[in-house]
């Protein structure tokens, strides 16, 4: 494998000394993006793009080509892989977001869910991993993810998104058995697959808890935290001679930070309702922390961007653990040299935290 | 005026010693009851409701009717009544939430919003109060509320309900004089708004702070909190020989309870995401705690519900300063039955906590 070149990001993760903070994007390869609409059109949908492992690489890298700064790319792939992977059908109706043609209801039917082989069943994936990765060719690492157990049960279980996770939250009360299970084969899927992309060259992981936040404190730990943790621990960690690190990321989930901590992740993602520096200070010595700027003030002047950024610097404080992120995926209005301003002043502005 | 019969609310939110848990539940007076639904269609729509003193006054006695355990009554009126006296034009469209035929965008629409008087522009509001007051005949004291500056200025910036208050934010980074010249008004309005309904019978009041935790944390301080305070501070704080508690509730606000608790509000709402025994640790000898059950877990059996409710009991232990209810507004698809299962819990598993 061709050696890193900028190699911050994985720095950072690991609390190791680097020179300016890391900085990358949730969804930074997105619609916002003249150049990624340019590459949908042509490949016809969203997920004929996640499918065919040439464009899945040529969005990933068309934000890097555009902004020198960005220090990590992320694989271009949609979170419900897996359940698709089990046979639920997943589709995209225009501006409805997704959905799957069948539903998650019974004990029978989770039952009958098989757990998918990541080099069978999301070969595409594997492949997408490893021609970005082969293309990148050491620019920057490469970050493999997946959607947390919970976060993808309630996809499965309601049918698509969903404002009060009706369905899936009566299903946690009132018969949790069948929950359990259905997370027990999601977290083993997750494993795999995880453990599939770092084996095809994802250097670091993530998983995106989108929605533990909807659950209530005992709730959370129980239904999903737990599997994260048991996903963690089944996480390959070194490859390549080098550490994989694991980056759990609860959206909502600051009340929670310490037992996120907790569970062996080397980084925690954080949204913007968090304080970085009262983060750092309630779980700072075990994990690296990673966000957490609203996306929303990317529609703001880049001089405000500037003054934004400069607050979470100076709010983390000195030091190595931060990679500078939004505290969410930056939206589909947002003017990409909002963005391009935003990167600059990560770097511009952090050189004085690591001297 | 009649002496109360049943004041457990209001002493439990005064930390003095109570037999029982007192509950009430956002939103009591709602869909999910079959009596307000037919109520509802006789008066015509959900405005028509709010407008006429007798409708509001007979929709908020319904579940007191139904329910003997609720502890309290609250006003029912819309959260939105100050940015429609303000000349805004409120109206709802059917499955579309409230919208709004002006938008306020500019600094001029800003300067030429007038401040409302409670009495001459929200007048059915009053005389709702006092209706209400006067056919409740001190069963159980009367809950006034509002909602707070920051919450009204999203609805009026964007012109009704919204997933990522672009526009609000917008101009809270890119006008943040505007914006505080709006909230500023605001919170003229609020205060004077909800001293009308303490002076027109209200024997408590909360304020709804249903978006501040969309704020990061530096904003939700600068943009939600202060003005939440200022309105604590002129509010009238005794009448008829009592104390007239103030509520704050801010949705989404778990991690800011300590500087919530510092406004002089009296008590909290908490919604589910909160551990209800963490924060009373982190803020309990400054304040009471209202909450915070998952609605949601009104759609699991009944004995689910009272293994929750006890959950929560023993999470916030023995003595008062707790209003049981839930974390958000009941919702419209729960069984009425579930909702007095509910109740009925709260009262029956509570004694022991303050034998």
């Amino acid at each position: 494998m061709t050696a890193l070149k900028n190699d911050r990001f994985l720095r950072a993760l690991l609390k190791q000394p680097v020179d300016v903070t890391p900085v990358w994007m949730m969804r930074q390869a997105g619609r916002y993006l003249p150049e990624y609409r340019a590459s949908r059109a042509k490949a016809g949908d969203f997920m004929s793009l996640c499918m065919n492992p040439e464009f899945a690489c040529e969005v990933t890298l068309q934000p890097l080509d555009r902004y020198p700064q960005l220090d990590a790319a992320i694989l271009f792939s949609d979170i419900l892989t897996i359940p698709d992977a089990m046979g639920q059908g997943l589709y995209f109706e225009t501006g409805e977001g997704p959905r799957f043609k069948k539903v998650v209801s019974t004990m029978a039917d989770i039952e009958a869910l098989p757990i998918p082989d990541p080099h069978k069943d999301l070969g595409y994936v594997m492949d997408a991993v490893s021609t970005i990765r082969r293309e990148l060719n050491g620019r920057v690492p490469l970050i493999g993810f997946s959607g947390s157990p919970w976060t993808l049960a309630t996809y499965m279980v309601e049918g698509g998104s969903s404002k009060d996770y009706r369905k899936t939250k009566t299903m946690l009360y009132d018969n949790p058995q069948a929950l359990h299970l259905l997370l027990d084969k999601l977290a083993q899927s997750v494993t795999s697959y995880l453990n599939g992309q770092i084996m095809a060259g994802a250097q670091a992981v993530q998983i995106f808890d989108s929605w533990g936040g909807a659950l209530s404190a005992a709730a959370y730990q129980e239904f999903s935290l737990a599997y994260m943790r048991k996903i963690v621990s089944g996480l390959i960690r070194e490859h390549e001679g080098r550490k994989v690190p694991v980056i759990l990321f609860t959206k909502g989930g600051g009340l929670w930070l310490e037992s996120i901590a907790d569970t062996g992740a080397d980084a925690l993602g954080l949204d913007w309702t968090c304080d970085i520096g009262s983060a750092r200070e309630r779980v700072g010595s075990k994990v690296a922390l990673q966000g957490n700027m609203d996306p929303t003030v990317l529609y703001a002047k880049p001089e405000v961007i500037r003054t934004e950024v400069e607050r979470i610097l100076a709010s983390y404080g000195k030091g190595s653990g931060h990679v500078f992120n939004l505290g969410h995926g930056i939206t589909p209005e947002v003017n990409p040299e909002h963005a391009g301003a935003f990167l600059r002043a990560v770097h511009e502005l952090s050189a004085q935290y690591h001297a």
